[in-house]
């Protein structure tokens, strides 16, 4: 039986989403694996936009339940951070105890990214934590995200992939995803 | 013995964080349930930045692996989705069967805040979905965020409360959060 991996990412909101996620399943079997893809299901029309919204919740999940792991792209969306979706997704699979990788499209830190949120404004007060302007302050821990995220995929041996994407690829470039893929195909 | 809550939620990075999080485990206590607050427990030094934050991902997730159930604040943070952290650990959290309930300090949606990030300029296209100028599709599911979160928790029969703080008060008004614990008290 080959492993099953839960491609979590915001692929699915793509222009090109159809195409993304068959090049991702395709490159994933590629390695002896079978994918497993959000938006692979036709969810059934329902009576609400909010139900319909559940109805894909609950197909998601039931596909996570059914891996042996996920590959994670946690390239920032819509901000500094990775899509929320995808951080949830990761965050139930660790708890499952199943293998975890994650991949992001951009090398700067979680740290550099959210210092520029502040436009470089970040000051380091006396005990000893960095401090946007807001006085909210940084993790500054040389990760790609949140330690949670970070942490909870380095903590369980799992492995993170960083790769500099071109701008007009940042949610297409699957060098990292490759690489994700050749460390479960290496172990 | 009394229910365990792990309180999820940025606050951990306001400049008032232990404030903060006794005010959240007092109220916690006033309804009988322990707090299990992110922060409470000393992280000893470490010898690098890094393993420093990987030791805080360790004992954060001991926290959750000891709670009965999560109370996440999902108020938008430093963007306009929820922290990813609290993200992660919602969906960790949901993983594990247990009890789940979230607030945001912000009523506009999902989608309205989504909207907004495009300045309003989204069209819905010949397949249904509505779409910023970058195409990138948006949820419209009448959902508080991304929709695994917020199915996430009412798939699971959770709680949601939503309100509108004041500008100056969106870390630090516990309205919906003390609707929250009144959500469990009544169980």
């Amino acid at each position: 039986m080959s492993l099953k991996f839960y491609l979590a990412g915001p692929e699915v909101f793509l222009p090109n989403a159809r195409e993304m996620l068959d090049a991702k399943a395709a490159l994933t079997r590629e390695f002896g694996f079978e994918p497993i893809c959000p938006g692979d299901i036709t969810i059934e029309p329902a009576p609400s936009r909010h139900q319909f919204g559940l109805n894909i919740s609950a197909v998601d999940e039931g596909m996570m339940n059914r891996a042996d792991g996920i590959i994670a792209n946690l390239t920032p969306f819509r901000g500094i951070a990775a899509d929320v979706g995808t951080a949830f997704e990761l965050g139930f699979i660790c708890a499952q105890g199943k293998k975890v990788a994650a991949y992001t499209n951009v090398t700067a830190s979680h740290f550099e990214r959210t210092r520029a949120f502040y436009n470089g404004k970040v000051v380091e007060g006396a005990d000893g934590r960095k401090r946007g302007p807001d006085g909210v302050s940084l993790e500054d821990f040389d990760m790609i995200d949140n330690l949670m995220l970070h942490g909870g995929i380095e903590r369980r041996g799992g492995f993170i992939a960083t790769h500099d994407a071109a701008a007009d690829e940042l949610y297409t470039d699957l060098t990292a995803f490759r690489r994700c893929l050749e460390f479960f195909a290496g172990q």
